[in-house]
């Protein structure tokens, strides 16, 4: 990503914080993630986070969905000191819709990014607004997208090692590279 | 601790949380835990929180402290599971005065309830804005006050085990009892 796009990025995801009345201090705000999963379609498929903490043991991170953007399928398979982490979301502002593991939903809300349907295979979704969440277990498929207001997430979890994770799109690369 | 007592003290910690913005579910809201450790003055030391999850690895709680109001002296010691519980916390509204191992502070802004004196052994002090945060590490000593504004906290943690904390107030009995 170029530096101008993350600029950018960066800037609408400080809006979303706002939004939500989440506090961050100057040099959160200066180095916010962007993660555009190596598609170069950010705003489609992307996420903007700033993490809080990230222990050998506990990790805290919040999540900025812009409308309609996807964080795309993945799992979080069994590490040397773990059996995988667990996350749960916790919607902060906005809608979030989760998909997990199990029957598919009947008329689900959220469709995979256009094109990108070969990567997307669990459709069992979970809606979450402002005060709910959802505990993922390790090693178990998810993918969540935003509603039309996009959507701030808090994340808790144990250790973040977004390097093991594992896509269902292996066109993917999750470590994010500015020019 | 009284119903009566119990609803009072509920109605007022969610004032809190609207200051702080932070959105519970109605759930969440009827549940708020009140913790006056034993000691019959909880708006001098108490605490009231709500945990979001605790599962196996993962703890996240919400705190609120009112004015003045303290979290008495503990640590957290090892577990069957683990070496103790580690806790971030970070503060999204008012300030806390958190106190833990290390030379002491001088002129500090916070001491401990009065009478209460010989059961606070550490005094330095780190001073938590809204957006500031600090994590304490397994088996030291800390503990904390909210400054004129009272405070909302939100604590990012492994495994939350109340019963194994060690306070150094032995008269403390930290799993409360509403009758
Ligand atoms: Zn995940
Ligand atoms: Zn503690």
């Amino acid at each position: 990503m170029k530096r101008e796009e993350y600029e950018k990025i960066r800037a609408r995801a400080l809006e979303y914080f706002e939004k939500a009345n989440i506090i961050l201090t100057e040099e959160e705000k200066d180095k916010i993630e962007v993660a555009d999963f190596g598609l170069g379609k950010v705003e489609e498929t992307g996420l903007q986070l700033v993490t809080y903490v990230n222990t050998d043991v506990v990790c805290a991170k919040e999540l900025v969905l812009f409308p309609y953007q996807t964080c795309p399928e993945h799992k979080h398979p069994k590490r040397s000191f773990d059996d995988g982490k667990e996350e749960t979301f916790r919607c902060r502002y906005g809608t979030v819709r989760l998909f997990v593991e199990g029957a598919e939903t009947e008329n689900r809300s959220a469709n995979p990014p256009a094109g990108d349907e070969d990567y997307y295979t669990v459709f069992h979704q979970v809606t979450l607004r402002p005060g709910e969440q959802y505990t993922i277990y390790p090693n178990t498929l998810h993918w969540f997208q935003a509603g039309e207001e996009g959507a701030v997430v808090s994340e808790f979890s144990t250790r973040s090692t977004d390097e093991e994770d594992i896509f269902t799109d292996t066109r993917i690369r999750r470590i994010p590279e500015v020019e």
